[in-house]
């Protein structure tokens, strides 16, 4: 515990501190405080007790981490970058228990942005300089303004993605490969003095017996809708109204595709993560299923689909 | 054939004319044209030669009857109701073929009302005073305006329906029935901070496994959309968005509802005359259906329909 | 009973016809209508036998006139006007009771305009052409259109008023007359950063006690609220949002002015006869009166009103 | 003067009557009347007095012609269309002097229409069964509605034209020839973060020195602009906002072209006569001139322009 | 004056400091500073020579309070809040007064916060994390966003009020009571085809002779209007169009209701706190008074009007 | 080098200081920095190598100057100030080479808000405190917001210019002079039924002969376009829809005006430098030019600009 560097003008009252890691001048580290190897905590940095950062975390100057504060490991913390951890400060009114913040392995929190108390940010989710967070931030996004809203995805990897797609979709009767798992296909249209017909048959187009129908609508702006994976049931899409970005991601691969006319729909297999977010405040997708309803098919983790994923295909 | 009133003023060449009719003063019949009994030419009506009318017909003053006018039994033509027989009428230019008007049987065409040629006014519709008819109009509907359009239907008795329903739907899990072979359910539907969701699940609530799965949109204002009926094929009909109006007939009972909620579905048995009216522009509906596409299925006469509704009935 | 004049190739029935009327070829009127002085019944008229005209009524060509329908004096009634007495015709299915058709002294029947069954025409009212009437019309007003919609007013004696004017307010502090018994008074108003107020002090701008508020929203577009006149109760009008057009008539002048904007008041004094019309979609109109509601104070036929008018005048 | 037909029930008062022309049972023509060769008047028609009627006029039942109409040869009247000759009609209130109506050379007038008095209906215009006519309508014009607007044009032979093409510019650096005189000419353009960019280098695009322009905007719903030709003067069109149509015409030939975009300009050379109508709400015509202003430069009336261009052609 | 803590790694260059008071690491306080007891200054604090604070302050990292910045007792500072005290500010242009900016008894301004120069931040009222006031800001006000907007009000004792209500008239003829002072009472109304009427009868409804009229409209987005209390007049608020929230406080209580439609009036007795805030962008409210106006019965100040709800209660 | 002044509780590890320079308490100054005379170097301040200042340069406290940042002379950072270099920051994922952020001389950073990396604030440029620079900003442009967007310009001399007037166009025939180099005139305008017609002659409008026509629209809301000036080309410009302001700089003076009406047109010299700004969503902008496109005639850089209005004036 005692290859760790604390500047001459550092203050470091604990000593669980990693290897590796770099207190600078005028940092303030408080006794009950544990932080991991190889982090950078920079000049003016004021962290308190019940604070626990993993490993390789920057923390750029003039930024105060509280009690309950959690960084995975690999986490950025830009410069001013403020948390908060009372809802409804009122001098020398303590709570009875502080509310923890969770930023989880990878993210990155933008210069001068805030975080409310008591959120989660998602694994490798980017924070835009100068936001304002006021709700969780799922995995993977990147937020931006005041309030924070998700403007887009990265990959992977954590890297920005190439911007969405309009859906190309392919010739009548083929069907259009976005990644393994997930597929385009035009819908057959017809339009007339009575107005426009989409039609999709069982069987030639939905490639499912269909077991469960929903429709989602009056999605608030820039909301997400829908993180998650199926193990069994397989979907497929159509937004009938409006717009919305679907991201899909079997594990190795992301993309990004924008369903912008009632004419395309999107067989998403299961074992897929998606989402759908951006929805136009018009936007109105229909949702066939190849199962009933069934709490147990769903994913909601992203690290836990991620070990899924990996475990079948090792098999 | 001698049985018939002609008024010292009047003019008739014709002696094809049923018995009990009355034709009167300034009127003028030319010597092809052929009339049923019980009919009433009033004062000043001119008919030319290619025209035949049914029984019980009543021409009001003001009226001719042009070349390829045909009116059913019962067909009431209001005072100075004006036919055209000529799409783009130019002096001394004669067309090869006069086009055909048909006013079928129960038809009410009211004052002063223009219908342009080569449509047909389906049995008992009722065109509006001053109106100008410029498209076919259906069996039992009622149009206004200029152009004219479909502002609500008759019942099976051509008389004025009460004014349609805003649907009531039943108590979640139970159906309301509309008329026997159309019944109502509520769908279930949870609305949360990512917007509102509808669920239709296959079994408990649309009462067939999906074979075809069709939207509608972009109607075009008032326009009439699948005047029909199938012989087997069943429909579950959801108004996802805007509202639209629902005319059901059995052959025996008419109902109209107003469908103007995401939550509400139509069942639709097979055998059922059904029309969509009254779309809003943002209204899109869905419909299931229970077969595949089969042009043999749709039964779109209206007389026809009758016919195999009193053939099984009386089976 | 003989010094009226009927055509060589006219029918006429009747002998209740009034002196110097004339009545041309091809017309045709059955025995029991009653036909006044100075009449004009032009070619190819129809009058059946429950019709009553007053004096110096013209009719022009291709007009029928159906039991019912009752003319007062110096009506003119166009060419092919259409007039019908069935609000829902079938073919030999007859009504117990014919409604009546009321068109009062001094109106105007555009050409081809159709007057649905059971309305009436108010004196001087002025009927567009080609209109199709499906209300009631007050007196004084010019309807147009497919429905007929009210589009301006004539003046007293019958004649179009020159366009309305909008509001050309008063001084601060002053009036001005728009018609003895009715001024225009600017409201004092106030613009700041928290919006827009305008000030009417009981006193110096509303002058008299006030008893009762009432505040008009939601009218249909162009239809006609408040034509009626107060015997004693005093009411003061201001224009909150959007515009509407007031008409003001004291039995001897008429005015229009209109109102579009929040910071002018009009004062109404009793015996003032008042017509509100082209409220716009937004408009709201606030009433401050100086009675308590009483229905006895009201008057609403516009001929008991003049003749209240030329009594009070006379003493 | 003696082989015209007048049918046994029919009255003719007059006897300026061109032979071949047949007047048929219950019409009625006043003594003042001049009617051309080859006319057809039809059952129940009347014409008064002051009405002057050319060759091969058809007037079909129902109508009435009164003082001041005057109709040009070919002219089509269907039943029952409806003329009027007073603005503001009262009973026996008589005009000084009646307003004249021109219907010209081969113009048609659909059933049950009505035409204000003091119009001009030009040639070969058609009008919509059941309009009603309140303003001049343009040679070639087809009106319908009510009140009547524009809704498109005939070819210079009367015909109904093909639909309008929305314009298919030619590749950057051509032109595309519309008829012969007008041309299509793609601008340059370019968009980045900061806009769109229109660009039309004088010399390459404008293919003369620009002395006058003017911009033309706020044209009411389906009002027409610019009906006309120009002796010398050449344009170059740009509708930069909304959409247009524009007919040119070279005497010989008539095209309709649809400007939508801004970047699509047209060359229209001197002698071609142009009309602009179907305007959006929202449309913004720039126009680019090769002369200044001069009055005498336009030719406003579409036959001198076809005598100049016959003359012109024939040299 | 001993009895204060200043951290080794701190420099506190005043004496004036209340006894308890804490001031931390790498904080720096200069000599002209004045602060009261038990404060708390955190780490990295900077405070300049001008600077005031009340007692129970606490002042989180990262902040500096410049020249002219006046903290009252029990003001909460979130991390790296940041003040300004020049409106245009340019290097080494020195003002000759720098604004001062108050921030009353008990408020909170939340974390990252930006408080332009000058502004008064009323009591308890709590600033929003990452918020930019431009504005000042109410008592009791919640403010958040860019530039910061009133979003709702805390309770007298500062806590976050319940969601507004939305008006629950009592039944007709009855009144509700809000808070004691303050009555909810439906007007009668009347819906007809001639459109919508809300009546209010002085006497029954109104309770008070109608002295003065006003309406107000046009109110800024989310702007507030008529924080007062009246020494003797009284009001009858009716919000005619859109909806507006309204406070009222009688010193004792608090409660804030949504008014949301024209059929309903509340009146307000005098002293009475009120403030009418969320303006939709049409609300309409309109304000019958007891009294003419009168500068000298307006009360603005909040902590005046506290005193004098004592005083009289004492009484 | 030695008449700098480091506070004791400072930190500086450079001795590139300029003389008069003062450093404070906590500040800390790595050994690359560079840093001119009269700087103010406030307490909590980090400096880092690659940081470049000019003279008379203040940096508030609170700021961090990472490596890449380069402030002119004169340049204000105000407190809390946040700069960021890295624009997908992912902790311990160092970029090759760090994008370098310019602040021209004069410029002022608010407080509190947040530069994002790479960009470009222009010559007295103002920040507004609290806002997200997320581009480049041009000279003299005040931008406030999240992001932040311009809202206004100062002058010459870097102070703030009075509120841009709405046009006041000169009497028909007349120019105005708005400054030295920038005329307004009034267009001819006429409005009939068939629209409104915007007319610019050539020669005595227009006062050059055009070589070059172009219209700018779809410019974002806010976005600038045009920030340059010209060695020899003249302009007309004319704001035919919605509308825009344009600042006009000729060296000495500068001027805003808001064109807002297609009659306006305002003439524009070679040698003035032009901003067009504030566009509404619906601007489109006409522009008559004198020259041919030539891309040595465009001046986009001001300080250039000012060199030669200076070399030109001194001749």
């Amino acid at each position: 515990m005692t290859d760790y560097f604390v500047h001459a003008n550092g203050l470091c009252e604990t000593d669980r501190v990693g290897p590796r890691t770099r207190i600078w001048a005028f940092a303030h580290v408080l006794p009950g405080a544990q932080i991991g190897a190889d982090c950078n905590v920079c000049d003016g940095v004021f962290i308190e007790n019940d604070v626990v950062l993993g490993d390789r975390v920057t923390i750029k100057s003039g930024v105060q981490l509280w009690d309950g504060v959690r960084l995975g490991d690999d986490v950025f913390v830009g410069p001013n970058v403020t948390f908060a951890n009372d809802k409804f400060p009122r001098s020398r009114a303590y709570q009875d228990r502080v509310p923890e913040t969770f930023v989880e392995i990878g993210a990155s929190l933008g210069a001068n942005c805030t975080i409310l108390p008591g959120l989660r940010i998602g694994r490798h989710a980017m924070i835009g300089a100068g936001s304002v967070v006021t709700s969780d931030v799922p995995a993977f996004a990147i937020v931006a303004g005041n309030p924070a809203r998700i403007t887009a995805y990265v990959d992977a990897a954590g890297h920005a993605m190439p911007p969405p797609r309009s859906v190309e979709p392919p010739p009548p009767g083929e069907t259009a490969v976005v990644i393994p798992g997930v597929t385009l296909s035009l819908l057959h249209s017809a339009e007339d003095v009575r107005g426009t017909l989409s039609v999709a048959e069982v069987g030639p187009v939905i490639p499912f017996e269909v077991k469960r129908f929903f429709a989602v609508y009056d999605v608030p702006s820039k909301s997400v809708r829908g993180e998650r994976a199926h193990r069994a049931c397989e979907q497929f899409l159509v937004c009938i109204r409006g717009s919305v970005s679907l991201v899909v991601d079997n594990g190795h691969q992301r993309a990004e595709v924008v369903l912008d006319r009632p004419t395309v729909g999107v067989h998403v297999r299961n074992m897929i993560w998606s989402v759908l977010y951006r929805h136009t405040a018009d936007a109105v997708v229909l949702n066939f299923s190849s199962q009933h309803y069934d709490r147990a098919d769903y994913i909601r983790d992203y690290d836990e689909f991620l070990r899924l994923v990996m475990t079948t295909t090792a098999q």
